[in-house]
């Protein structure tokens, strides 16, 4: 009798959830799937009749079983809330879902599925006043071409036309572009619900991408390990100097010339994820003079003297700084406690900083808006 | 000694081809297939050691050869200028190449190549001053949602802050979004070049998706055969109209509201290629009222009723209206010559309009981008 009880309560389970199941909110107008249960299983599919062997990867890898009629299917242990970046494997061959929207991460457009976090709607479109996100092209000096970059504008920009605002700098991270805070981040949304619960101070957002800032003729650095996954790590010491030399010249002058922005140091912010969080390290901590608040998202570290040169005056630099704050997915830091270290390390010299833990996730988007969250509303106050 | 020397000059030939090859501009960074030639032919390469078959479809499909180390390669036949979607076929399955960006079209994510046209610079970024293109939110009381569209301001929008615009309303094609005027139709480039050359009047462009105004419970009209590629024709009586109404009621007061927008029909033009003609015909030949301009881009046509109406008054028609406004492609004429004899209709009739002709192109976005630089000169004269 156990036995079939136990059946029986699996069938209906099974049925249970099946029932709350929706298309993932990623997937392109009318796929059914990925379709995403409410114990945040997924079902992937894909008609394939000759091939000879379907996966997915998304973290793991899910072998997908085909039937009669030449559908490969698979359904996955529960997920990780937050978005997730996958592809499916197609006979040997790396490629994108036909039934995902594209990301663009580690330098290719990937797929990517949303798993909701049941409660929480800081990064989602709400019923509040939103600003706008501006693609802004402009020439920069340094790299002696036009660029791009995407500019947040919070909600009352327009109807205020006399108002000043304070600017952060959001740095995406490996292989990811410009408008991937927008994109995979939901900045926008993030911050048109911290303006409108007044938890954050209306600020401009500027998102540049610090990977093409090259001088003609300038290599483009690579992590190593083909699309920088793994591999050997370049030598930091003077990774970002371009961008950063940009930075200063020439994407700082634009935007306080062609936005109401407040100016001077304790107006600026920057932070960066990962590559990014490296980035911004890189950048602020060589011109402590131009930035007041620093964010790094599960960064990367630069090299050890750049923080070797702030420990030689802790006290001069906390007068200094208003915000060093650094994060990381209590995931990513089980298997890589760098950044944990780093807060040890500032600990034991006597730097104040925010140490940011995000509950169960990896080096992944979501730990990334939640960072955004806790950091966002720390500035300009 | 002819074949021989035929051998030497073909040979010559590839040769001098190759020296000026370059990896498409549509390509993400570092990849360097597809690869083209400046004689227009173009390189496909995929790494797929496991395959039996690979294809590459691209309006034709050509088939792929492994070389032993598993690479997959095919060289085509010369392509037609322009954009153009592609896809690869892999043991049957139709995916993105994982070396190309992806472009919105028929309802989920392609890959997409840009063939070069020498000499042609109207739809690049030039060193001239640029507009910015704004992702607007805004709340649909029609649909009752919040939706978004994106809006090109010209160039002296921000540093003339008491001047006001017309507005032209351009819709997208079958599947694609609000996005695909700037992606793939380089609107922002085409309108920031004809502006600096004062051949287009200083505009605002306002870009929404017509496939997705639905009010809730409203079904998304299918035009038939799966993707949309073919199969039946629906009833386009009624087609378009919520997105007509939401329009009227919340879009055009949104602009106006939140932009230095002219009002009036003589400062509103609407135009749009594909269903998107479709789209501007059912809304403005039902509301000449409040649109002077009208485009169609290789349209969609409506039932014949709607012609049918400006027929039996076409003095009062060729009064009321600026400009009614038509093209397509030679090759598309060729195979469907819809508009061509809709031109044929109209002067039969009396109805005053511009018929265009894309010389080469296809039902492709090189021919709606010609249309726009063809288009937007003649507007708000």
């Amino acid at each position: 009798m156990k036995s079939l009880f136990g059946f029986l309560i699996l069938a209906c389970g099974l049925s249970m959830a099946q029932d709350g199941a929706k298309p993932a909110a990623t997937n392109v107008p009318g796929a059914q799937y990925p379709l995403v249960y409410p114990d945040r299983r997924v079902t992937f599919q894909l008609k394939a009749p000759d091939a000879n062997k379907v996966q997915v990867h998304l973290g793991q890898t899910f072998d997908m079983t085909k039937a009669e009629d030449g559908t490969w299917s698979v359904t996955t242990s529960p997920l990780v809330v937050g978005f997730h970046y996958y592809s499916l494997v197609i006979d040997g061959v790396e490629v994108n879902d036909p039934a995902s929207q594209t990301f663009f991460g580690s330098d290719h457009q990937s797929s990517g599925i949303e798993i909701p976090e049941p409660g929480v709607d800081y990064y989602d479109v709400k019923d509040v006043p939103h600003g706008q996100v501006r693609q802004q092209r402009y020439f920069s000096t340094v790299t002696n071409a036009w660029r791009r970059c995407f500019i947040y504008t919070p909600p009352d920009y327009d109807s205020n036309p006399t108002k000043k605002y304070p600017v952060l700098y959001a740095q995406h991270g490996w292989g990811e572009d410009e408008y991937s805070w927008v994109v995979q981040g939901h900045v926008d949304q993030i911050m048109d619900n911290l303006i409108a619960a007044k938890k954050a101070k209306p600020m401009i957002v500027v998102m540049e991408n610090h990977l093409t800032a090259l001088k003609p003729g300038e290599p483009r650095l690579q992590l190593g390990g083909g699309r920088g996954r793994g591999g050997t790590r370049p030598d930091f010491t003077n990774y970002g100097a371009t961008y950063t030399e940009m930075m200063l010249k020439d994407l700082i002058p634009m935007v306080e010339k062609n936005y109401r922005a407040l100016t001077g140091r304790e107006n600026r912010a920057m932070a960066g994820l990962s590559m990014g969080g490296l980035q911004t390290f890189q950048t602020t901590l060589q011109h402590l003079d131009q930035f007041a608040y620093i964010g790094g998202f599960s960064p990367g570290l630069p090299a050890q003297a750049a923080f070797d040169k702030i420990y030689t005056d802790a006290a001069g630099f906390n007068k200094q700084m208003k915000l060093l704050w650094i994060g990381t997915g209590t995931v990513e830091r089980d298997s890589n406690p760098n950044i944990l270290r780093l807060h040890e390390d500032l600990d034991k010299h006597g730097i104040k900083h925010v140490y940011f833990e995000s509950p169960g996730t990896a080096h992944e988007w979501l730990t990334w808006r939640r960072d955004m969250a806790d950091f966002a509303p720390r500035l300009f106050q």
